[in-house]
Formats: C-alpha cells, structure tokens, sequence
C-alpha cells in the first residue's frame, strides 16, 4: 500500500493499515514499515492508541442473555451481591454496552465518572485519568468518553473510521492484583462467553513523549480482533508514578460491530429504535468538513496562542484544573491545525515542545496541590509483604529431590520471555554451584504466563566445606608463657575450635601465623533456596522493566504467582507482594483455573493434565507439525519457511496451542500477494498458505488460539478480521489505481511544508526546479539523464534542499542525511557552494550569503561526522574536508585514501617523513611577515640546495593537479621533495642579513608550503 | 435581603434568594422582586432555569430498597420487559442514580445520549436537545449533562451551589400522551414512594429571548422541594416546533441531596467509596477562582470574536453541526466574561444580539438540512384523531337530563384555571341558549386538573322553532297562468312546504314577496352538543397558550381526557386527538387512578369519593377553616388574611387539599420577619403563623398537601427545604451584618458598568461628583444638605448620569425614570441643560454638544410622556414644554395648571379667547420680514388703538415674569389685553404703504407675538 504514501498524507491512510507503534518492537520489519504509517490522532495521545480496524463476527457466537454472565471473581473493591443485569431480549445495542460497563465496573469499586467537558483525544485525556494517575491517592473510575481526533475523520464514509468514536475507559489504582481476571469478568459482562473465545493479551505498549507518559501492557485480542487496550501507566508528565494504575480503554463501536455481526459503523444498533449512523452520521459529516476543509487556520493558531498563554498564565496562578483544561484545548486546535494540513514541520515541533513542557509543569503542580490538600482521598499503603517462614523440613533421609520452580506472570512479550528464560539457563547452574547444592540436570521452559526451573536430582543438603582459616600471628596469639592470648581465644570461639586445635604457618614474608581448620556443615536445600531464590528472580532483566501493585520490585510484566517445590516441600520465599507456594494457575478459561501441586515431581504432569505445553522446543514442533498438516491438507504448503520468525513468535504467544483453520473469500487473491501476506503474518499472526513454494496463495489460513476454544467460533471470528482488513485494502487498492500516479500530486497543496516555505506541492516544484542547475553544476547537459545515467534520483535533489536547513537558530533540521551519503558514495565530483546557492535561489524567501554558509558549515560537520563513521580518524578528516569540503566524493575519497596510506606498512613511514618535511618551511614562514606577492627569482640563490629546492617544487607542480590528485599521486610526487628540503635547511640559512636574499628565500618556503593547497591541510595531521 | 443588592453583584446572590423568572407571572410583586434577582445563568439557558436551593430531608422515609419499584406504566416506547434495577444495599449513590435514570429511559425507548464535548451551561444546550427538537422527526434522549454556569462559581464553600452541576436530561418528542406518569415512574426508579410524597406541578414557564425558545410547564416539588424541570417546549430559534417536545430536566445533586439526606453538596455519597466533595472539591474550588477572578477578560474578548466569526463561517459553509458547537463555546465565553463582571451593558446587548442572530440562523439551518438529508429518523405523523360518532340515542321519554362536560389537564397554572372557569360560566348558557336547549342550572368548578361543567336539567331535545321565510316576488314566483315558477317550487322544495301553502306579503317599498311557514323540529341534545362541545373547549383563551402532541389544538396545558354525559348517555365528540367519553382520572397516587361515571349524576360522586373537593368555594373556605384551626391549636393567627393572594393561589393548587404542619428551629427568628415570611409565602406557598396579628411568627409553618400522603414524611420535608433556605439566608444575612454598608463600596470595581464608562465604582464616583455642581445649579450652598433639605437622593443623581444616555446610535437606554420623576415631583426649579453639561464634564469620555443636545431631546421626549400620562393633553403639554421644558419641575406644573385652566368652568372661556386674541399678531408677523431690531416708536403711533395697544402691553410686561409665572398669573395679566387687541384690528391696517409706519406695526405686533416667551408656545395649542 506504498502506492499512494506520498500523495495521499500519510496520517490519512486507512486504518486498516495504520499499524501500531511499537518503538522496539522486534516484528516490525523494513518491510512491514513500508506499508505502516502512524496517524498522529492527537498530539496527547499516542500514535500506538489509535485503534485500526472494527470487525464483523458472527453475534451468534455471543450470548445474548446475561442472565448467566454474572462473573464470580475474586473482587478487590468493596465486597457487592452479583449484579444482575436487565435482560436483553435481541443482542446487546450500543447503549446497553455502556450501561452494562457502568454497572460492572460500579459493582467492582469504581466511580462512574462522567465524559469531560472539552474535547478530548481519547479517555486517557481526561482528567479522571490523566491527572489522577499522579499522586499517592487511591482512584478507581470507570467512564464512557467521545474522543474527538480530527485527524481520523472521513466524512462518515469510511465503515470503521471515526472523528468521534467511543471508548470505555478504566482506571484501577493501585493495581488491584486481580486486572487481567476483573477484564475478563466485564467481557462476560457484556455477554461474551470466554470458554468458547480466544482472548488474548498481545504485547502493546504505549507512549506519549509529548506527555512525558509510558505504560507497559497490551492489545486484547477477541479472536483476532483487537477489542481493548490494557496498561500498566508508568510514568506521566515526566515522572514515575507513586503507585502504577492499570488503565483499560475499550473501543466500543468495534466490540458492537463484532457483537451486533455489522460491517460499518452505520449499522450498529444503538438502541432498539435508533441506529448509530442515524444518530451521529450527519455530526461525523459536517465535522470531517470542519476539520479536514473548512476550519480557519489562521482562527485556530490564534486560539493556540489564546489558549498557550492563559494555560501559563493559570499556572504561575497556581491553578493545575483549568490550566489543564487549556491543555487539552491547545491540543484539540493542534489536532484541528494538523488535519487541515497546516502544520509544517517547525510549527509542529514546537507545538510539540509547548504541550510537553505544560503538561510537564501541570502534572508538577496538581502533584503539589494535592499535596497541600492533605491527599483528600488518602495515601496508598504500600504492600505488606508476607512475613518470612521457615521452609518445613524435607522429609528426613533423601539425600536427593526434584526441584520447581514457577514465575507465574501476566502475558510476557515473547521476546521477554527468551530474554528470561536464557538469563535463567545461565543463572540456576551458576547459583546452585555457588550454593554447594549438586544436582543431576537443570532444565528451564516457559510459556506466556510462566517461567519455570525444574531441577532433577537436587542435593537436599548442602555439601559439607572443609577450609583453613587465618588467625592472629602468632605472637599475638600465645603470651611469653605459652598461654592463649584473649585474641586467640577470640579467633577460635568465632571458628568454633579448641586453641589446642590451631596450627602454626609461615607467610611469604616469614611471618608466622595460627591457622585454624574450619569445617563448614552444609545446611538444608530448603533453607538456602528460600534464601537465595529472591535474588534469583529480581536478577531477570528485561528490555523494559514495570512496576505494578507489588512494591518495588519490577518485571516484565506483573508477576502474580511463585511456586517453588523441593520434593513436597514448599519453599516459601517472599518476593515483592508474593509468597511462594505449591499453587499454579492453568488456563484462565479452564473449569479449574488453578491447581495445587503436590511435589516437584508432579508439576509437568500437572500442567499436561491442563493441556500446558511447558517446553519451548516441543510446542514449537508441535504447532509447526499441525500447522504443516493443516496446510497439507488443503493441498498446499505453509509459505513459512519452518524456522522463522512467524513460528518462534506464535510458539511464544500460546501455552496450550489450538489449530484453528479459516478461510477467506477467494476474490480477494486480486490484491498484490505481498499485501495478503503482510496482513496475515504480521498484523493478524496467521500462517498464510500457498499452492507450492513461491506459488500463489490458497483462500485459507491458519492460526493458533490459545486453549480449549470453541474453533468455529474462533475461526469465524478470525475470517471476519481478516475480512475487514482485506475489503479495506482493497478499497484502497482500487481507489489507487484509478488514477495514475501524476494525478495524486495536486493533493500535495493540501499539506504545509514549512510555515514560510509554502506547501509539500510548492517544495516539490522547487525540487524540479533544481534539476537543471545541479546538471549544470554536475556538467550533465541533458537534465533528463540525471536519473539514468548518473545513477540519482529525487532524493539528491531533496537533499540539496534539506541542506540548506537550518538557516537561523531554532530553524528546522534535516530529517535524513541521504543526499549527503548518496552524494558520497556517488564519486560525482561536485560543487556544493554552487548547488546551495542554486537552491537558495529558488527559496521563496530570500537566502542571505551568511546563512548560505551557516548551510555550508553546517554541512561540513555532517560531511566530517560520516566520514569519520566509516573509520578515518578525526585529524585525517579535518585535514582532508579543510581544502576538498566543497566537493564531498572528492573529500570523502580522499580522506579514506589517507588512512589507508597512514596505516599501510609500505606508504605510511613515507608519508609520514614526507609530511614531517614538509612541516618545516611552513613551520618558518607562520607568523613572519611574508608578503604573497613576492616572488622566487633564481638568480638570487646564493646556495646550490636553493636551486635544488626550486627545481624539485617546479617538477612537483608540474606533475600534480592539486584540486583533483590522489593521495597516491601526491605522495609519489611529493617524494623525491623530501631529500631537497632536508639539505636546504642543513646548509641555508633563511633569514639572512640581505634583504633581498632573505625575501627570495622566504618566497621560495612559502610557495613550498602551499603546495598541499586543494588537496590536504597537512598542519592539522598528526606529527605536522 | 436587600441589604447587599449594591453591594455584591446581583448575579451572585445566594440560590436561595435567586427567584425563578416569570415574565408575567402574577405573584411577583413588587415586594418580592425587592429579593429577587435572577442570575444569569448562561447565556443561552433561561434565568428561569437556575435551580436554586438543594434541600435535605430524612433519607428514611425513601425507599431504599429498588425491588419494588419496577414501574407498571403505560410505557408508549416499543414494549420491554420490565426493568429490574440492581439492589441497593444503602441508600441510592449518586452514581446509582444516574444509572437507574438511564436503565429507566433507556426501557422507555429513550436512547441513551453523552454529555457534550464542549461547556455547556444546561442539558438543553446539548445539541441532542437543542438542535433535535427542530424539525419533524420523532426524538427521544435521555442523558446526563455536567452543566458549567461560571456566575454559579462559590469556591465550593457555598452548600448548594456549584458551578459545575450535573442534570439528568429527558426529551420526548412527540409528547407520549403519558409524560407526566413517566416521569412519576422515573422517581419511583429513584426508590421514591409516590403514595407518601407530596409531588406537585408548580407553574414554571421556560423562556430564552436570545435563543428566540420557550416553552410552558412546570417546576416539580417533591414535597416542597424543586427537584425537577418539566416543560413542553413550543418554539426554538424563533421558531414553532414541528411537535413539541417534552423537556424533563433533574437536578441530580439536589435529588441526591434529599435522598442521602445531607445538607452540603460534599457530604453526598458518589458512590460506596467516596463522596462529591471528594471528587469535585478542587474542580469547584480552582474553576471558580478562574471563572471570577483569573480568567483573562482580554483574552477572552478574543475568543468570543474567533468563536464568533468561525460561527458565521460555518453558517455561511451550510454546517450547522460545528456552527452550533461555536456558538455553544461563544457562550461559554461569555459566560466566564459575565462572571468575570467584565460584560459592560452595551457590550451585554451586542452579545446578545450577536448570540440571537446565530442561533436563529443556526436552527434554519439545522432545519434546512436534515430537510435535505431527506429525515433520516422519519417524520411524525399527525395524530389520527378518533373517528367521530354519533351519541347512542337518550333512553326514551326523558325530557330532561343533567349533563356533565370535564375538560380533563395537567396541572393548570392557577391564573388559567380561573380565566378558563370564568369563560365557561359565562358561554356555557349562551350556548345553550343558541342550541335551543333549555335548563335549570348551570355551575362551572374546576382544580388544577379539570373544568367542569354542570347543567341540571338540560332539555334532551332541542325547542322547535317556527318562522316565516322570504321567498321571490309574487311576481317572479307564479307565471302569468298562475301557475309556480320553477323559482317558486325551488323555494318550496328548500323549505318543505308545497306552492299552495304561501302567503303573501308586501314590503315597505310596496313589492309583494311570497313566504312560507317553516317550522324547525328540535334535533336531540345529545347530538347537538357533540356537534358543539368541540367548539367550546376551542374557544378557551389563556394568558399563554400551547401545543402538544395532540395537532393543532391549544391550551393552558395538555388536555389528556374529556368527559361528557347527558344522563348517562356518553356524547362521543372529539377535540384533538381525544374522544371524550365517560371515564375520568383522579388522583395520580391513588389506587384506582381512573374511574368510569356511570352518569352525570353520579360525577361529582365519584369525585367526592376520591377525596377531589371540585368546588372552588368550598375548597377555599375548607382550606381556610383547616389552616386557621391549625394555626389557632398551635397558639397563634395566620399572618394572612382570608381574602389574600395566598389562599386563591393554594385554592388552585391542589384538589385535595390535605393539611400538613410543620415547625423551623426558633433561632431563625432572629431573620428579619419580612424575609422569613417572604420565603415561606413567595417561595413555598406557606402560612406563616404569627402570636396575633402583627405580632411576632411562631417557628412553624403551615402548608397544604394535594392528596393521600404521610403526613409527617411531608411535613420533615418541607421542613428540610425550609431549614436550608433560612440557613443560607442567614448565613448571607450574618455576612452582610459584619461590616458598614460602606466596606461593600470596593467591590464595585468588579464589575464593569460600560465599556467606556469603567466600572461600577467609577459611577458611583461621577455621581458622588455630580453633587457639588447640581447643588449650585439648584442654588444650595451645602452640598450635604441636598439629600435631607431638598429630600432629593442618589436615585436623583443617578436619573441625572443615565439622562446622559443614549450618547450615540445603539447605546443603552436608561433603566429607568426614576430622576426625571423625583425631579418632576419635587417642585425644584432645575436647570436641565446646565446639569447635563455638569454631568458630561465627568464622563471619561468626550460628550460633545451634539450629544447633549440629543440627550436634551431625548428627555423632553420621555418628560412630555411623563406630563401626558397625568392626563395633560398633548398639544397643551407640547405648547408648555417648548418654552419651559428646560425646567421640569416648573414645566409640569404649568402643563397642570394650563389643563385645569382649560377645562375649568370659569376661566376656560377667557383663557382661549385671550389666546385667539394673541393668535392674531403672531399670524400677522408669521412668514412677513420683520427685523427683531426694529424698536416699537409711539412717535409713529397713527391711531389711537396703536397707543392703547402699545400701553395695555408694556403694562403686561411690567406684571409678569414670563420665564416662572404661573398660569394664573399670566390670564390674570393678558386679559386686559384681550379689548386693544380687538379694537386694534378693528381699526389699523398693519401693512401701511409708508414704510416707516408700516415698520412700526409690525415691530410692535411682533413684540406682542413674543410675550408668552418662556411660558408657552400659543401656536401649538389648540384654537391658535
């Protein structure tokens, strides 16, 4: 869908394909990238919060009574009765949704907050959350919020795209332990039967640098579909916060459209009577128009200004609540600015750099507020750990006993759980060494929700460590009479050993010394494991680590549950809020979502009984055997090669795989290949299938769902995904087509470029326009053949532009260095002063001589930077761009030539001589009063090494093209000057008493000293 | 509560004291508006729309358990099962309110709407009532609205009062039929027991001049308390609605307040967990320091503007949907300007109007485009009245029958149902009389709920009547053969008669006509008064008159049943979309709430029965007879008399008047009497009791209850709703008491009296400045004396600066006339133009001569209507105020006397023949070119009458002092001129040929035309 990125702008693209933004997120791919374009909805809230696509599942897959949907869970808020919800008599409308959210969440603790009175991004922006978040206060609320993104507006025609759309959000502060399971209760809330769904918890995180603000958590996929965003808030206006909050954004047209089983927004029922687009079709038309066409740009940068100084005027009032409201107004006319296209780059970065800094100083002065306010709401207390046991002793007399150990967690990011897990297989044996406790074999697995340690043959004892242990010399040690001294006594009550025990040694130095044979008895297994086992799991580290209601300690993710077993024997170490013990947690759907072990040895079984597959290797297989089969059965293969990333990734999502096989509508195979492909493996996870290797694709694919489900649920629930994202595509796919490309370009007016510099259309006119110089500077007579013959393109030409930025302090920067490293690896040999100043020509503002250099000195530095990222020291560099900066290949060659003489075993001791003379007639003429003008006349030497001197620079003046030559031709010229210049300093003296004399030969130094003029200023090389 | 009126600006009095605005209600005396002072609330949202107090009654006597409370109503929304509301273990949270109120509507077939994304100061701005009860399709919403209104701001420290409140919003459009039993049903959701409650429709009509909406209905008391707006809007945008819509607007915090039984919004429970103080205190607190006094007035002058022409933009682009979210944040603007006491009066009016125009544009709009949109919720069909049938015959042989008409209505506003009875006693014979109908006896009664008619008696047939008809000529009615013409028998075939039986007749001009005896036979009464009884209830005419959901018929309030019997025979005519029939409804609380009338004679039976006391007479005497033995058993008089206001009002407000006594604590005695017994009579329709007459009150009260309720349930509320506004007015009252008058002085600086003007205080200083100059104008030497000697006060100073208004086109207009009365009223001889160049010395801006000259202007325009409306006659008026009009005082008092003189017996002859005799020089010199300069010669005198002329005038002039002489004084003085003037005409020819002498004439003529200078102007007078 590269197709039309450069007409159509970018944050414009449909959502289907509007990825989310994972900063480190390993799966994104160049490739993936090309098709992923971030809308910008709103400057607040993160890229990675707009929700893509909405789909269309069979609602009969949904229960539509909720008379059975009363979810028994174990509730942290205030204990309530069960709520019982009215009946529904048809399947649930959009405001019944919301109501059953209400009341769910109500049930559970939380206050039902109301939609905030200004527009908002999303519920985030809310004060109920984003203010509340901060501070040591208890807050758990729950509230629907339109969220207002101009950016995604589409005149209501787009089925699953909203200027407005609804979200449910939820905020629980502290973590009330239990999130995942109190999700899922509203799920079944709504009506959704989660033994017969996939419900799962992908990795997402979220991130707003303009908010200073980061959580770790995930995307809820139902079946394909992302349906919620669930977070652990980290960290908001730049600080970390006093107790994480556990944040749940519900989209709520999409989880309607899956439950109501419609294609578009328009559809959705949202009351008995009244259909969604009946009710806000018109206010979405009239308001994409507002937004996209008709708001007045020059009105709302006025009221950015209005707003920007009232929010820092309320400030210096100490005011945090209005002037956060002003924040948000700043916010929503930047994201009205933004979809009209308005905003050029500097306007944006500084726009940016104004919400950043106020949000900054508000979540600063709210903290401060509620502060003096004595925390109305009181303090969160942080978590009483367990109290330390005592593990009981392992049955007496087995010297050996299998041990378990289980981190039980909340939905690890895969590549989180390799990082553990690989951390752990180099750990266990390290810590059980340095424990003294053998063993026969350590194992270490894990699935989303686990990391374990299962040790076979574990001494239950440590062994038995004989050593000699230094005491006072022994002098010290015995008084005159032979007696122990009050020091030797010490020394063996502390080593518990008779002083008639101790033996006597000498030092190195001949120092005697006693020396006391100390045996250390080794302790229980049980004992030193529940001792040291904390360290071992606070030593994991993650790429990126979370706190939640556990203390201080951090994770991947939360863990919620530790098991550790030596035999039957619990070992019950503490580790933040947890204490170990022999319980484990199965699937979350399971009849049983928890077991107790009853000993090391039974824990696999355990797991295998609930359908766990522990070990990475076998689930691995295992899938990609049934995947295979599955394949093969539809005749076709996997168009997956079996070791790649796909299958590691899906081995890490599942613990209990379950094959589900779907189809898709064979017209859809008329969408490049490359798309179908892209969609299924890297947004949806599926294994896509093909006739043959490199053959066409089969309407079909596969996917693995977690634990027992109902697969024809889950299947139809996937087709219709994968339904919704390839009918977007090809909506788009054919909107493209219908045009040529040419004809996109027009839309480019419809994007500032840069506030005075005109529109993307005015700046790619410019580029055009610089064609036809550059070819000249390049001495290319046919513009035409730029591209061809001399290999460039249009980004050459963008970047002569880009060069010419910034052109005053607070200016833009460049956002790539491509022009600069195609000009280098051309070899095109190339006048960069007259290529800036035939750009700054073309300017619509006039480009004075001092900001052409500001461009050229500018460029300098970034020349020197990348060439001295290719391994040239910086000296060499600076040497070499001093007199070839102006033409980059040239400088760039050059330099690299340089090195490789400086270093070579052959060039370098010539080089360096050859430098080392060259260095003393410039060392003489520097700082003498030597007039340029003069000349060398020959007939005043008065010494033969005159002459010689004279004849060796002519020779090498002739030979040499300073400008052009390379360092091998230069240094070969430049050789035979060594000898001459070593005999004329022996015999001549330069500044003799004649006038006359003296001039002639300084001439004569000066012109040798410039000879390196246009190739290398030697003075800034090393040993000049 | 006067006592800070000056001083704290109007708008922020306590609720308590902050009236609802009836803009012809009959019970605002002047007396009560000296305490009212209706905050203005919002641009857009009526002054009638600010809930005031919020009141605390025992929680006990809710329902707290909602089990019970699933309505069994007539529910017109598509069927539903019942709803079941989640059990409440406690007493309703505020949280659970909303829901239930949701659960409720939502079952009722209302969708569940969210509150608006931008400030909006009540649910009715919310575009999904606003915009949506436009045009004709079907709407029904309901929905929570956050209401900002920034004049509300009290810091949070005011108990009842918030600048962020929170309303429950219902629309019903078309009206159901049933609305007001769905909105008792939606309290009985709330867990309110409708069988103990005292819940009332107290008049309450909704107006908003700058939306160009209103509608009428009602506040809602729920036991004395304001819990609830119910209004049938009418019109919107200056336009009539398609179908009215039900508007049902709840005050959730005042509902919640009651309920929970806490007295300060703070204390109520949002939810198990936390309270409103909680969560909203810092809100309130920071919002309210923004709203008044840190909002940036420049600033937001700014805004309006953007927000204005961006509004005006959109108008232009055909968008109503973003011109009216511009017009909702426009107001908001202004709203936060207002309470910033920065709107001046000019500049209040020009928003005004700037805000009316939009809005009346924004709804064409509105209109015009969902006309386009072809309606996308369909269009409401008109109701299908009832197909009309004809009344089954009076059993037989009865001549006489007693009949009962029952217009059946909500709750009528007491003004209307007397109007509405007194026209019914005074059509109803007349129409029977027209139907030839005989009777016995007419009665008409009525309650708030229905007017009857009762006819004892009444004929079942009609009298026949015989008469003579004009037929043709006998001329044109027989041939020549004597036989009929074709225009003979037409005749005869009309009237029943054959050719044989005309006689013949000749008229006053002698032309014989022929004529027949037609005798009409009375049709049965039953079908006559089908016929006619829908004609009746037409004919009704009220103060104020509306549509519901019944077509085109209007009335005081919705008619929802007809009753109509002759004997027992129903007579079926429809009015509206009603039928009437024989069934009647009693009391909403009752058990049977409808009844079937078995005849006519039965009806007041059935009344009776169900405890509706339907005679107004009786009710009243009833009413007095309870209340003053109640006050009598407590020790004490009704601080009323029988015959009052107070005793008509109640009399029309209930029809089943049950008493309910009730006590406040003693110490609010210390209140002034006047404001106690203001706020129970005015406000809640109390009876004070006092020790004996005009001695001190008892702490108690007496109200009256309509229906079966717990007497004590509703005596502990109302008493609560009492003890909540005496605090509050004490509280203010304390306030006002702890520092001099004087110390309020400062905050006049606050509030912006104009533009240009300054403020407040800078007013009050100008007037302070005035006193010294107007003293000197009056000749006093002791400024200080003016007040006390002159018995002139500020009010005079202050008539004398808005004299100064208007300065220019689209100035305000001054408030008003209350100087030029003081100063017509006091007799003081007073310089006009001199003080009003004393008070444009002050005025901070320039007052040209011009501009006092128009202000001159206008004040002789408004003294003249001043005069006039004491019954001087206009032309008298005009003739004194062309030469004294300068001086009020005096030119009034000389208009008075010129119209005494004129009318009286005696001296009026003489008075006009002194004018026709002055008429005539002034007639002669007019349009001649007669030189002021010319000097009168007696030398040139050549007849006598000249001399005597001359001597009778210069006699006058030596009498009189024409600038104050009194009328008298001036007849007295002119008579003697009444002779030579005569004998001067007689005798003298004025245009002489010698120059000289004619010369002379005319100069004397022209001095005698002059001598009423500074009286009156003869020429305007009638006669001249």
């Amino acid at each position: 869908m590269k197709f039309n990125t450069l007409h159509r702008p970018c944050n414009r693209l449909p959502n289907l394909l509007a990825q989310h933004h994972h900063p480190k997120a390993p799966r994104l791919s160049i490739a993936s990238s090309l098709i992923r374009c971030s809308p910008i909805n709103g400057v607040i809230q993160s890229r990675s919060r707009s929700r893509s696509t909405v789909l269309h599942i069979a609602p009969s897959t949904f229960k539509s009574s909720a008379t059975d949907a009363a979810p028994t869970l174990p509730a942290s808020a205030p204990s309530k009765p069960a709520q019982t919800y009215p009946p529904s008599t048809s399947s649930l409308t959009f405001q019944e949704a919301i109501t059953r959210l209400q009341l769910y969440w109500s049930s559970r603790g939380c206050a039902i907050w109301l939609p905030h009175n200004t527009e908002v991004g999303a519920g985030t922006m809310n004060p109920a959350t984003f203010l509340r978040v901060l501070g040591p206060e208890p807050w758990n609320v729950g509230y629907v919020e339109p969220s207002i993104r101009p950016d995604d507006s589409r005149y209501g025609d787009n089925p699953n795209r909203l200027q407005r759309h609804t979200q449910f959000q939820v905020i629980l502060k502290p973590d009330p332990g239990n999130s995942q399971e109190l999700y899922l209760g509203s799920l079944e809330a709504l009506g959704i039967d989660t033994r017969k769904h996939d419900v799962r918890f992908v990795e997402d995180n979220w991130e707003s640098p303009v908010l200073g603000a980061w959580g770790l958590g995930w995307e809820v996929w139902l079946d394909g579909m992302e349906v919620t965003q669930f977070t652990y808030f980290q960290q908001a206006g730049g600080k970390p916060l006093h107790a994480p909050a556990v944040e749940i954004t519900y989209g709520l047209e999409r989880i309607l459209m899956a439950l109501q089983g419609v294609s578009n927004f328009k559809d959705i029922k949202y009351n008995e009577a009244v259909s969604y687009g009946e009710l806000f079709l018109q206010n979405e038309y009239e308001m994409s128009v507002y937004n996209l066409d008709k708001a007045d740009v020059a009105g709302q940068r006025q009221r950015f200004e209005l707003f920007e100084s009232e929010a820092r005027r309320l400030l210096a009032e100490r005011l945090p609540v209005p002037a956060y409201d002003h924040l948000l107004k700043l916010s929503h006319c930047f994201n009205v600015l933004d979809a009209r296209g308005a905003v050029g780059v500097t306007e944006r970065a500084n726009c940016f750099a104004t919400l950043r800094a106020l949000s900054r100083e508000v979540t600063s002065l709210w903290l401060s507020r509620r502060e003096e306010l004595g925390h109305p709401l009181g303090v969160i207390s942080p978590p009483t750990p367990p109290s330390p046991q005592q593990p009981k002793p392992v049955a007496g007399g087995v010297a050996a006993a299998p041990f378990v150990l289980e981190v039980g967690t909340e939905e690890l990011p895969p590549e989180d759980l390799d990082a553990g897990l690989e951390q752990l297989r180099e750990r266990v044996p390290a810590l059980l060494q340095k424990l003294r406790l053998s063993f026969s074999g350590v194992r270490v697995e894990g699935t989303p929700r686990r990391m374990a340690v299962i040790v076979d043959g574990l001494a239950t004892e440590q062994t038995t460590q004989e050593s000699e242990v230094r005491g006072p010399p022994t002098k010290a040690a015995f008084a005159a009479d032979g007696s122990p001294t009050k020091a030797l006594e010490g020394f063996c009550k502390k080593n518990g050993v008779a002083p008639s025990d101790v033996t006597k040694q000498s030092d190195a130095k001949g120092v005697e010394y006693v020396f006391a044979k100390v045996k250390e008895v080794g302790r229980p297994a049980a004992e030193v494991l529940t001792e040291a086992l904390p360290g071992l799991v606070s030593s994991l580290s993650f790429r990126k680590s979370m706190k939640w209601g556990a203390g201080d300690v951090t994770f991947s993710r939360p863990v919620r549950w530790l098991l550790a077993l030596l035999g039957d024997t619990e070992l019950p170490f503490v580790w933040g809020n947890l204490q170990a013990g022999r319980a484990t947690r199965l699937l979350r759907n399971s009849e049983q979502p928890e077991a107790q072990v009853p000993s090391a040895d039974a824990y696999e079984s355990v797991l295998k009984a609930a359908n766990i597959s522990l070990e990475q290797d076998s689930r691995r297989s295992n899938i990609w055997e049934q995947v295979t089969a599955a394949a093969a059965s539809m005749g076709g293969v996997v168009a997956e090669t079996a070791g790649d990333d796909l299958l590691t990734e899906v081995t890490n999502l599942v613990e209990s795989p379950t094959l589900v096989v779907g189809s898709f509508e064979p017209k859809f195979l008329n969408l490049p290949k490359e798309v179908l492909v892209m969609v299924m493996r890297k947004h949806q996870r599926y294994f896509p299938v093909v006739v043959a290797p490199g053959a066409p694709l089969l309407p079909a694919f596969i996917t693995v769902a977690n634990g027992s489900v109902d697969q024809d649920v889950v299947a139809a629930g996937n087709a219709a995904v994968l339904r919704a994202r390839f009918e977007d595509a090809t909506f788009f796919y054919e909107e493209d087509l219908k045009q040529p490309l040419e004809a996109f370009r027009p839309k480019l007016a419809g994007t500032i470029f840069q506030k005075d510099l005109g529109t993307l259309l005015d700046k790619a006119q410019r580029m055009e326009g610089l064609v036809q110089p550059l070819a000249q500077i390049m001495g290319i007579s046919d513009p035409q053949a730029v591209q061809t013959a001399q290999g460039m393109d249009a980004g050459v030409a963008e970047a002569i532009f880009e060069a010419a930025l910034p052109r005053q302090a607070g200016d833009m920067l460049p956002t790539s260095h491509a022009g600069l490293i195609a000009l280098v690896s051309s070899g095109v040999s190339f006048d960069l002063p007259a290529a800036v100043r035939a750009a700054a020509q073309l300017q619509p503002l006039q480009v004075t001589d001092q900001v052409q250099q500001q461009v050229l000195d500018y460029l300098a530095g970034r020349l020197e930077q990348l060439v001295q990222d290719t391994g040239v020291p910086p000296e060499l560099v600076r040497g070499v761009l001093a007199e070839r900066g102006h033409n980059p290949a040239l400088a760039a060659a050059t330099a690299q030539q340089l090195h490789s003489a400086w270093t070579s075993a052959d060039q370098g001791e010539a080089l360096r001589s050859m430098i080392a003379a060259l260095s003393r007639p410039t060392r003489i003429v520097r700082g003498k009063a030597v007039d340029p003008s003069w000349s060398v006349d020959p007939a005043k030497f008065e010494h033969p090494e005159e002459a010689a001197l004279y004849d060796a620079m002519t020779a090498f003046q002739a030979k040499v093209q300073p400008s052009s030559a390379t360092v091998a031709e230069f240094v070969d010229a430049a050789a035979p000057l060594v000898a001459p210049i070593d005999a004329y300093f022996e015999k001549v003296f330069v500044m003799a008493e004649d006038e006359g004399v003296r001039q002639n030969r300084l001439a004569c130094l000066l012109a040798l000293s410039s000879i390196t003029r246009g190739w290398v200023d030697l003075s800034r090389l090393p040993g000049f």
